[in-house]
């Protein structure tokens, strides 16, 4: 039986914010909600937030989240101090305890299952995760024998030069045997000069306590600055980026692109530069994107072309090309093989196939049938101030440049909208529409500096 | 006399695609084309293409090429058997082959030049390009003597740790005495794991075979994966953008900005983050092109301001300011000291000196004479649903804001068309043209929450 | 009592450019600018700018700084020709001269306060600022006794292979005692290869001289060519954007964002890729800018969203949402809680709190109240050919999609502008104001192809 803590009550004053540390964003999740998503992939029995400082804010962060136990730290006093809150939610436990913490988001589910597995395995009554760093300077070493059993921890600045050269450190994750824990925890002292009580004072008294190497370091990377939430936004965004590439998909600069990781990718999409694929997004197999692109909870279907534009919360079809500077958002459905062009906006419109829209249009509310099209400057005046009202245009219809029509409205099929009209009754198939003024040429008007003349 | 063989018959699994290895795309050019490019420099009399999986696409890649001969390895059976293809066509040949790989597409004529001259040089019977590689790990590594003779190629895992050391690799790239290379090639056998025919056994019976190692090992690079295109592309972009900042461009962060290598840029060019030039772009001297801006096959003179736009296949004058959110494309032609502003598209659009066109207008195959003022919102309705017509506008003509040109038209010159109007027959020089219903006030019809007043 | 002189007489032939080297800009301002703030700071009592190619252009890029002393190098004979022009403009200072190079924009006024105060301290007849070099391949070496004290100067070419180990350069900045290096100035030989004066000769004259190592090596870089420009941006804006980074703000991914050392930026402030913030903006707190944006001589309020938009010397509200595609410029000022959208843009605008324009607009010279609404496709005609003309919209009042509004022209609180209308004349409160044709129905008129049926 496993329980996941989660220490999430700091305040994290390097952030410079009122935020607490544990829920700032990273790649459209907070830290703490990565941390508790590697975790319950473990499909533990229990699962504890112990917060604190801000915690109405982490509450709120987790809120979506069934099943969490809050447990309040009210004075921060040292990580020890911290899981010194879990023994009574805690009491009667029999099983493993692992506790992470809430600032390392690119700690895996695997690493944290292997962390455990290890953990039964060999029988421990604790077990570190540990990490070879590249450069441990100022962190405390782990010193182990040869089976992986740790024989001390020591301080940097207690370390001789040769013990500087070890390079393992502990990564602040563990997995106890609770039982054990909890007979320790009430012992932990705070003679130190931070007066804190540590968690690592208990590795004085457990027997044996193993360490666990993570494979790839910067997964123990806990988040204390901006800058170091930068940094842990690259290694995230370079992994996603990586497993696409290697699955199918090109990129060209891969560096200036973002992909969030709930993001779906077919084999022989193009991603191009400065592109960020957003949220619940799919992009389908022969699909080009970018330059410079947002696509956020979307789906784009094969074959596309989409430059330079904007698509939220929508769907385009196969075969469609969409941009240059094209915003399509609110559930737009765009049919197979549509266009919408630059200076479009589509919003809660469904377009049907074959259908364009390709210069200076704002469709809302509207539904358009199949073949459709949308001449430059037409606008749907769907909002009367106070309500949305839709517009309907049928198959292989067409409107003038410049056109509006005043929503409701339903336009039927093959008909024509003159240019410049503004339309506001409903149109019966094969109609002409036209509501124009008369035109007046007034000649001889004007001298050759454009200067109306004297008569 | 010199041949030259390149090898593309492989998938190239890595690659995840059904496409063959070879014509995936780097910065505009397959990969075997980037070869073949690099080959062709040299002015070969003989260029043979081997081709297998995928061969129509290999052969369609390069069908814009004339005068080679597509050699047919109906069964990839290795390198060896690859080569063993050329016995037939290349019968009677008494020069030198220069065998490539289609998959290295960062080799440059010049390397391949001193390879040929090398192997003539010392009269080699065959001279093995080399690359001393950063990390060799899992390469077979070449061994020379004094004079760079190779004695001997020993595969990574049959190395002694001190042989390990050398840094020195096969590249691939192959030079031989073509009567020499023929006599061999039909010993060659398949006694191996792989059951395939290395060409590299050839070297067990050709002497004297000689290394040259390529100056920068990254010229070797074989494409088998996406993070290697990726890769290839970045190495291919920080070629081409330090060859331009040496001859005078500035680039703010030009890790951010993509070049493709048949652009040619002026000195005192400036390139500004996030912009891409692409195909036969050309911009002179004095511009300033970007941030976020992508320029294909166009023209850009001197001292233009373009800024968030899209230029495809047109020519930009000088002195013009162009931008943000602009898209100009289809062979526009924009003359000196225009203004092309921010939601405004030209299609297949003259524009002559000192024309503006500043927001929202759409002006497709239209001709605009000098000192014309497009007003905002302004379209030339220039598609009738099955044809496109011609707008002309004349010298210093105005038109006014949402006005419509209802193509074929012609507006002379000095006339001014009223905001709001939508012209459908032509107008002379110097004339008013205007179309506008009479405006109608209700007063006192809404109160205060805009609703409107029961009467 | 400080004098400041600033090498700024070359050419910079590997600048590929007419301009000369010191006036290329870096980030916002000239190298030489930044050379001059950066001792500026200081407030040295005197400062010589030697000047010599291209002196007007020099001149000219800090003529507005007031108090300098321009000082001409008619000839360009080497560093010691140049500082001995000051021999006459500095008669009779007692003070210590400091020596910059116009080309090193990355020194910063730490580094030249801890010079000279080590300088005073130490009671040196000079101080040099040297370097500890990753790679001092090709400079010549600065040997130090224990005290810093420099022994001797080697070129790289003259030093034993124990000697190139030692990676200390000069770094070309120097404090003097001016009256003791004038005495020594007129001294000064060219007896070699170049026929060039060398400054570095007089320290075979004077003593003691001490080395100062800057802290940070690329304080010291020269610019000599565009590629060093491009590497010395990146310098700089990785240093600006830890500093904001550490005071609280958020950046993903910050490689692709420039910012410049004139922004203002508060904490919480979060900076999407691809994002350009110049000249003397200032973000406050909440606020998300971009993707894609470019923000200049703005100030941005409290949580404004920003996407993808242009913003150039205006003021924005708290609580906006600006964008996709929108431009605002030449001083417009935004209320609280607009909405400003796509293709929108203000030109000399105000608009109250929470007004919207969210789609196809063009305000120019307009005054807008509050809770306006702007339909989509409004345009307001400010320009007449010859002058530009106010329009003022009061509370509450509304465009209708496709209006035009004439300026100058006044429309009231709570009016009502109907679709399509161009409107000429003031509009009263609360009045509907429409200038539309009747709209005529044409039945039966098309066939199923759209062709216009023959009757």
């Amino acid at each position: 039986m496993l329980a996941v803590a989660i220490l999430a009550a700091g305040k994290g004053t390097r952030m410079k914010s009122d935020l607490p540390k544990v829920v700032h964003e990273l790649g459209g999740r907070s830290l703490v909600k990565r941390v508790l998503d590697a975790a319950t992939a473990l499909s533990p029995k229990r699962r504890l937030i112990i917060v604190g400082y801000g915690q109405a804010l982490v509450r709120e962060a987790l809120a979506a989240e069934p099943g969490l136990e809050f447990v309040e730290q009210a004075e921060q006093l040292g990580t020890g101090h911290a899981i010194q809150q879990l023994l009574e939610p805690l009491q009667g436990f029999t099983g493993d305890l692992v506790v992470l913490t809430g600032d390392t988001p690119l700690l895996t589910t695997q690493t944290i299952a292997d962390l455990v597995a290890t953990h039964r395995d060999r029988h421990a009554a604790a077990t570190v995760l540990t990490a070879l760093l590249p450069d441990p300077t100022g962190y405390g070493r782990v010193f182990c024998d040869r089976n992986n059993q740790i024989e001390c921890i020591i301080e940097h600045r207690d370390c001789t030069d040769a013990q500087r050269q070890n390079q393992r450190v502990s990564a602040g994750v563990y997995c106890f045997k609770w039982p054990e824990l909890a007979e320790i925890l009430p012992k932990l002292s705070n003679n130190n000069d931070q007066k804190e009580y540590y968690l690592t004072e208990v590795f004085n008294y457990l027997s044996p306590v193993f360490a666990q190497d993570v494979e790839d370091y910067e997964e123990s990377f806990g988040i204390n600055s901006r800058v170091q939430l930068a940094h842990a936004y690259e290694v995230l965004q370079s992994r996603i980026r990586d497993k696409w590439m290697r699955l199918g998909v090109t990129m060209n600069l891969p560096d200036t692109i973002t992909i969030d990781d709930t993001v779906e990718l077919e084999p022989n999409v193009i991603i191009e530069p400065q592109t960020h694929l957003r949220g619940y997004t799919k992009i389908k197999s022969g699909s080009v994107i970018g330059p410079g692109s947002l696509i956020e909870n979307s789906t784009i279907a094969e074959n596309c072309r989409v430059l330079y534009a904007t698509v939220e919360d929508s769907q385009i079809g196969a075969g469609c090309r969409v941009g240059p500077y094209t915003h399509i958002s609110k559930e737009s459905i765009v049919g197979d093989r549509c266009r919408v062009g630059n200076f479009v906006e589509l919003k809660k419109t469904r377009m049907g196939e074959n259908t364009n829209a390709a210069h200076l249009s704002y469709l809302g509310d509207a539904t358009l049938g199949n073949r459709v099209n949308i001449g430059a400057g037409t606008v749907t005046a769907n909002y009367d101030g106070f309500n949305k009202h839709p517009t309907v245009i049928g198959d292989r219809s067409k409107t003038g440049a410049n056109s509006v029509l005043v929503a409701p409205i339903q336009i039927g099929k093959n008909v024509n909208i003159a240019s410049g009209s503004v339309v506001t009754t409903n149109v019966e198939d094969n109609a002409l529409a036209i509501a124009r003024a008369r035109e007046t040429i007034k000649p001889d008007y004007y001298d050759e500096d454009g200067r109306k003349k004297v008569k």
